[in-house]
């Protein structure tokens, strides 16, 4: 999942034309798609190459707190867009109230929701992660993903970029991995989630620059992951 | 302010053509004007956005301890842009030698200065922050700018990025605030000014690509400032 | 020496228009020539700017690892580049067998090898670096890289981006400065050899986007060297 932070349009056709087969959907990061111009013209480009787009879960969190659920729903279908992503990263939201929410918006599009804070120094335990996780699929959440910001330094992640990889494993023990869509901005971070899970791992807060530099990751085509695909990887 | 560090035109019109509204002025950065090919062409960009431009004041150090301050500000003249930067953040320069500068170039172009030191080790005590701004804004100059780099580490900031939020409050006790232009490229830097004074906030050094990205924080519409701004904000 | 690290057509030809006299060559990261759509309209691109291609060598190592090295010289010939790096800074390859394979490309196509290793833990002594070098300019490569990765943290560098100032004394005692380029992808480091060997010292691993930035350093129009060139600067 390619995370687009405000990025124009040329240089979004110019990383899909050398890389779209790679990605497979786009999230219009937080607010970005509420002060962008021409957004429109972004949806449509997306929609040329195959790219499901989804409304970020920051601006659900926004909307929500305005008490505009409804509204933000319809915008998203005005748009034309096909997922959204129902988060609780910053505002502070009972589970049965983003239960609900999800389910709402479930009836209407593809919904990706996302455990975890924004805030680097609120980790909750694992067991809340799972409870959590599978409560959000239940409800009727396509993916849920793991978060970790756009930096890469909190939810998941420590301040430090480093991995909370005990979490991890607790997470993986009881959700499938298919359900799951790590972020995973650094190449560090996407070089262990893929020497972990392998190479079909989902991950997400990919820049449109790194569309790439994650494939040759997955190929063992960079020096990060060559040792542990070279026998299989697809070579020249 | 925008930050133009050598950017090519395709990605500057791109960035504009989603972005330009939130953008009021961009700075040629350092001495990028002289090496940069197609010159001419990229001012009629920005021109044609009602972008005014700046060039940087590293250059007008070069031009300066190469006694050519006269040539400097005839080729600004010459190049149509309208403004100027006048800075000492690299070479040594008399206060008084300063603004003089400030009032010579003041006559033909509009002037923002920079008060502090590019040298991560160098900082000077608040007080003269505070003396020489408000001589530089005596001068003639149209705002001055608190030195943050393109790194955001060093004049205001520490070499870990950390702001001298001491320094920031003497300066804000005695400066108006229309009058500064707090060079701020991190978001962290970024939240941090628009959290305390407000979202209309002068930021300068600001990436073409975080146009969008400083736009939702200024509108609470991202994690970092959403609870200070979601009654207000634009919203969906 | 850029680095392309998978960077889409029109960035690149917007890069290149406002600095194509700056670039001498450019390398084709790792393994991206291999997962890149369009790869023959990015090589046109840059022959049209005169700019001689490099295929990166982590893809050596990955051809080599499965036995296919005669394949690999043959799809860059049919490519039409003019270069390739012979590169062991992942695989495990004896240096008789890494000398072997220089002579053998350098029968067909201009070498680049590289010394050094991309793990930040692994840095053989001085002397290692010397005669390695020394060998490998004796086996027909054309220069030698001394490893920094995209990153800056290995090879040349600690794992904090710091420089090992000593290895980088003992190399230039023995090895011709026109023979060597340093991969030096930080700003920083950049302005570091620029200071230490002057305006004209071989750097590589350079972004696109640091094309006209770097020129500048060179040239005494940035901070960092301004002190160092301002008598001789080209000014304005």
């Amino acid at each position: 999942m390619i995370l687009d932070s405000g990025t124009g349009l040329r240089t979004i056709r110019d990383y899909l034309e050398i890389g779209h087969s790679y990605a497979d959907y786009v999230k219009l990061g937080w607010g970005t798609s509420v002060v962008s111009h021409r957004l429109e013209e972004k949806i449509a480009l997306y929609r040329e190459f195959e790219i499901p787009v989804c409304i970020g879960g920051t601006l659900f969190e926004v909307a929500y707190a305005q008490q505009k659920f409804p509204e933000f729903l319809q915008r998203a279908c005005d748009l034309g867009v096909q997922m959204v992503e129902i988060s609780d990263g910053t505002i502070d939201l009972e589970e049965s109230e983003k239960l609900r929410c999800i389910e709402t918006a479930a009836a209407k599009l593809r919904v990706i929701s996302e455990y975890g804070s924004k805030d680097e120094a609120t980790v909750r335990a694992p067991h809340y992660w799972v409870s959590g996780m599978k409560n959000e699929l239940g409800a009727g959440a396509w993916k849920v993903i793991a978060e970790g910001r756009e930096s890469g330094t909190s939810g998941l992640y420590r301040g430090t970029s480093e991995l909370r990889t005990g979490l991890v494993e607790e997470i993986v023990d009881s959700i499938p991995q298919e359900k799951i869509l790590w972020e995973a901005p650094q190449k560090g971070q996407q070089a262990w989630f893929i020497k972990e899970f392998g190479n079909e791992v989902n991950l997400g807060n990919i820049a449109l620059k790194d569309i790439i530099p994650l494939e040759t990751l997955r190929l063992g085509l960079r020096g990060d992951t060559l040792l542990t695909f070279h026998s299989t990887s697809k070579g020249i």
